[in-house]
């Protein structure tokens, strides 16, 4: 199976916390950073993942914000430093392709947020995505 | 590979509209429905698909909107009817599962959405999913 | 229509920009607020939306994230400031409601996330969501 969601990064299960529908699991990616997914309680059971289990973080590229400037007081969980290396412009959006330790994301940002946000090779940001865009995937 | 992506349609590929960045992909679901996709040129690229190509719908539950009444004059691409199955209330969320032609969808939606529209087994609704909220998975 | 998305606000288009495949549409809330929509140029024309055309910006409280602190540099384009209502707290995710000028926003944020804002009836945020988020509805 091959997905159409560009940004998919190796981690390890750190601990998962459950309602009563959702549930929220932080993860470990192999370059370091602490990710949160939150999913349903019920694909924590058919991934089952527990501590320690080997995952793979998936975020569609729609869904990750940039920042370049400091980021305080704010709910976005998952955030992930990098260097912009590219960055694609179409006639309404952008595709900004960002080196991360441990590999590479992709994010879908309106054209006009690039511009302002002035990214080009080098530009230094935070990669952010909410909890509830990021799904998981078990190796088998 | 096992996905915390609770919904999963199998379909077909009806044709596909690039941009610079962006591309959207038609998708005729095996239930009938139609459904668009807007992901990467590059996503489009790697998957390989081109009109005909068989291909896994994905659709995180908490990107799944729920309507009950006559939809008209929406920007949200994706509409799937279908009849509530079940709903599991927790402190802040639902999960609601609906049976669609072709399938079972689940959305997670919040516990104040559930109630105000009544949602209850049986209840006549429609899934909503924007087309960014859609990726897509190639059997290979 | 009924919809379970929480967050319906009217406002104006104030204009469209087009690519080949996505289009970004600015809108004037009745609250003042500026609110940009990347929706697909299909949309677009289904809606049969130009300048000046009513319109309802609808955003999923899954979709909606709260900042507390000063906002600079950031992707994310719609930025709607307002003060907390109540907090729901379920086992993993928590709902906010915000009073913002001109209506009311529901945001779906983890548990955790709500704790380290220390998020509470009275507190000032900025309500932010990606424009990939933002559907639109067409009053006709």
């Amino acid at each position: 199976m091959t997905l159409s969601i560009r940004n998919q990064l190796p981690g390890t299960v750190l601990g998962i916390a459950s309602g009563e529908v959702m549930s929220t699991v932080a993860v470990r990616l192999a370059g370091g950073q602490e990710i949160t997914a939150a999913i349903t309680v019920e694909a924590v059971n058919d991934l089952g993942i527990k501590e320690g289990s080997p995952v793979r973080v998936l975020m569609k590229s729609t869904e990750v914000a940039l920042a370049t400037g400091t980021i305080d007081g704010l709910s976005i969980r998952n955030r992930i430093p990098g260097t912009v290396v590219a960055v694609a412009t179409g006639g309404a959006m952008a595709g900004v392709k960002v080196a991360v330790a441990g590999g590479e994301l992709t994010a879908a940002v309106t054209k006009d947020a690039a511009a302002e946000l002035g990214l080009a090779a080098g530009s230094e940001v935070t990669a952010l995505v909410k909890s509830t865009e990021v799904a998981l995937a078990a190796e088998r």
